[in-house]
């Protein structure tokens, strides 16, 4: 008794499913981003040979099914897809099977091209392999406007994200801190969003770095809205990219899978502000997951927008980065980017010996002592204690008045 | 040919050295805070045999080093003072002995009586067992004025520290913290200076809470004078305490020595503002070593006045504390005090399933849709979309409209 998953059972693809980057781009539109049972069926099956399989399953899924046990039966690897449970499939494909019907990459991708955008898929020179780290989960495309060897600029990179609820403070700190790493050549990666992610993005294009924006929708249509002139900018200079066709709407869950992208697709991520539930907290934490070094900025504990950014240093899953040359050194090749100490000892007082010290916090200031009564008040035996002065009086921090000694 | 190594060589001491609390007394006035070589010497010999031996070293140190070696080969344990190299005991006795001739602690102690304070020596009932982890840098006494229970009040105790130099938004933090701590049952311990340390204090007192100073000069007149009204108050209700006799001064390094002794007294140390080089980070890196949690509470980047925190949040050396509960859970016991985790999800649309979220965005806000449009809008099977519709509208989160769906 073959078991029907949907309506358009059957339906003939109107395009070339042999065509590899056709193929990869009907996937980004048929699953939602981050749907591991498609992204292990075409692991497994190729791209095409995962659409192909997808249509059969629709008219028999059964046979379906059996076909692909044999085929893992004939590898050599332990597929991926072999352990998602039938059941798991088969409700997998009843979520893409309704998209089948109006599939059309093309339509989409002339759509890009009036953008004069470019689709990037695996395997292609400038398709960014840090995002093959996400597994099953990695995008199937990416739909890019602007720069597009992301490969090439992602390398050397940073995520600056944060809040949309953001504070003055806030952006100000985004946009120094991607002004910073943008003037030593990372570029900075952000969600486009209004606050801290429109912030950086400002601060990477004042600099006149290298910036990219990554979107939950399609990058036919730049969102938010009040974001469309910034965007514009981003996409002019820097770049837009995004792992759905254009067309698609930003629905919430596609922002918090976009957060996987650009945590994947960066050298490390580093939080603004984040109050306790932002979804750049996701962003922080999927970075994690990937073993990318993830920093965050504190702030006043008083302020709601930084208790995200102090969690994710409480639970040691960020370190405390407070500006470009910390996060630089977050980011880049060990060694290279050492940020610098801290400013070191700089006053005549600082460089004083310890016992030094002692014997100068014991001089008088008004009248003069003796070197007996230093020596009582410093702790010191004389004989050092004449010696230490010959020192200080060559440093000018002692005045001797006949036989007896007073601070200059 | 014996060496002389101080001009007060020989003289006789004018009170009882045998008796050991005017003689850990005397130790508390001869030696600096935590001079080492004083305190592996008291160590091995007690405060009256050490004592007894430097006035003996004062005349013929070459046989008082002598008869220390011979002692020492007496003993079972290996004796600290005998990897003291020889050069520096004789070079101790140096420091020490410009104060012997003038040594009269009966003096001092008369001082402290006339403040109502109390001596304590280690093995005294009230002394805190937690500074002597300080190994030989112990204290050789305190003297307290208030309540003398040190080792009941410090058991459950907090330092909170910081810098002098505190901005509006450190000072607010410190007394929150305090008062916080205080409410939860513990002693808020600090150094009474101006800024953080004053308004730490301040909290305690303000919760009715328990506090105590610890100084770096005498407890016969507090110091800075500008905080005398605060310490009277510290006094009354708490305790100020020193590890420094009546009469001695406020110096520099005294004030580095007695960060030692905060950091060993209390269960936590917390920093709340400090400058790169503030002596407050002394206290915490002292802490850490101590093996004692410590926290540093985070704070603009643009102020200065938290780049030590943030610097001892970068070395690992504290943890990141935002509140009282994070405090009272850095130093309680383990377990007990657990700070309460952030707030949770709280709105319905929190507590939506994944495929539920997907399904709300995809419903538009004005014309209403098919089941089969919200399927591939959603990327979901039409039946799944079906019962989740159901469930969307017992929560009056969708509208029907005929057999089409909007949001409520």
């Amino acid at each position: 008794m073959p078991r029907t998953v949907a309506r358009s059972a059957g339906a003939p693809l109107v395009f070339d499913a042999d065509d590899p980057r056709l193929a990869a781009a009907a996937w980004s539109r048929l699953a939602e981003p981050g749907d591991a049972v498609a992204g292990a069926l075409v692991a497994q099956l190729g791209a095409s040979g995962a659409l192909r399989w997808l249509v059969d399953a629709t008219v028999d899924p059964d046979r379906a099914l059996g076909g692909l046990r044999r085929a893992d039966e004939d590898g050599t690897d332990v597929p991926p897809v072999r352990r998602a449970a039938t059941d798991r499939l088969l409700s997998a494909v009843g979520r893409w099977a309704p998209r089948l019907a109006s599939l059309d990459p093309r339509r989409e991708l002339r759509v890009l091209e009036r953008c004069d955008g470019t689709l990037l898929v695996p395997g292609d020179e400038h398709w960014p392999r840090r995002v093959d780290d996400l597994g099953v989960a990695a995008p199937f495309a990416l739909w890019v406007r602007g720069r597009a060897d992301v490969e090439g600029w992602s390398r050397r990179s940073v995520a600056v994200v944060g809040a949309r609820a953001a504070t003055a403070y806030g952006e100000r700190v985004a946009a120094e801190l991607a002004s910073g790493v943008a003037e030593r050549g990372f570029t900075v990666v952000s969600g486009g969003a209004y606050g801290i992610d429109a912030a950086a993005h400002r601060g990477a294009v004042a600099a006149e770095g290298m910036t990219c924006a990554v979107l939950a929708s399609g990058v036919d249509r730049f969102y938010p809205q009040g974001n469309d002139g910034l965007l514009r900018r981003v996409a002019g200079t820097g770049a837009v990219l995004s792992e759905v066709p254009p067309g698609s709407a930003p629905f919430r869950q596609r922002f918090l899978a976009r957060n996987r992208v650009i945590a994947a697709l960066t050298a490390a991520t580093v939080v603004v502000e984040a109050a306790h539930r932002s979804g750049a907290l996701s962003t922080a934490r999927r970075a994690a997951e990937l073993l990318r070094p993830v920093g965050a900025v504190p702030g006043p504990v008083t302020s709601m927008a930084s208790a995200g950014c102090h969690g994710l240093l409480r639970d040691a899953v960020a370190v405390c980065v407070t500006g470009a040359a910390e996060v630089a050194d977050l980011a880049g090749d060990l060694g290279r980017e050492a940020a610098p100490p801290p400013p070191s000892a700089d006053t005549v007082l600082d460089r004083l010996g310890p016992d030094e010290r002692l014997l100068r916090d014991a001089l008088p200031v008004r009248a003069a002592a003796s070197v007996d009564s230093l020596a009582r008040a410093a702790g010191l035996p004389p004989r050092r204690v004449l010696t230490l002065l010959g020192g200080l009086e060559r440093q000018d921090l002692v005045r001797r008045e006949g036989g007896r000694w007073r601070r200059a």
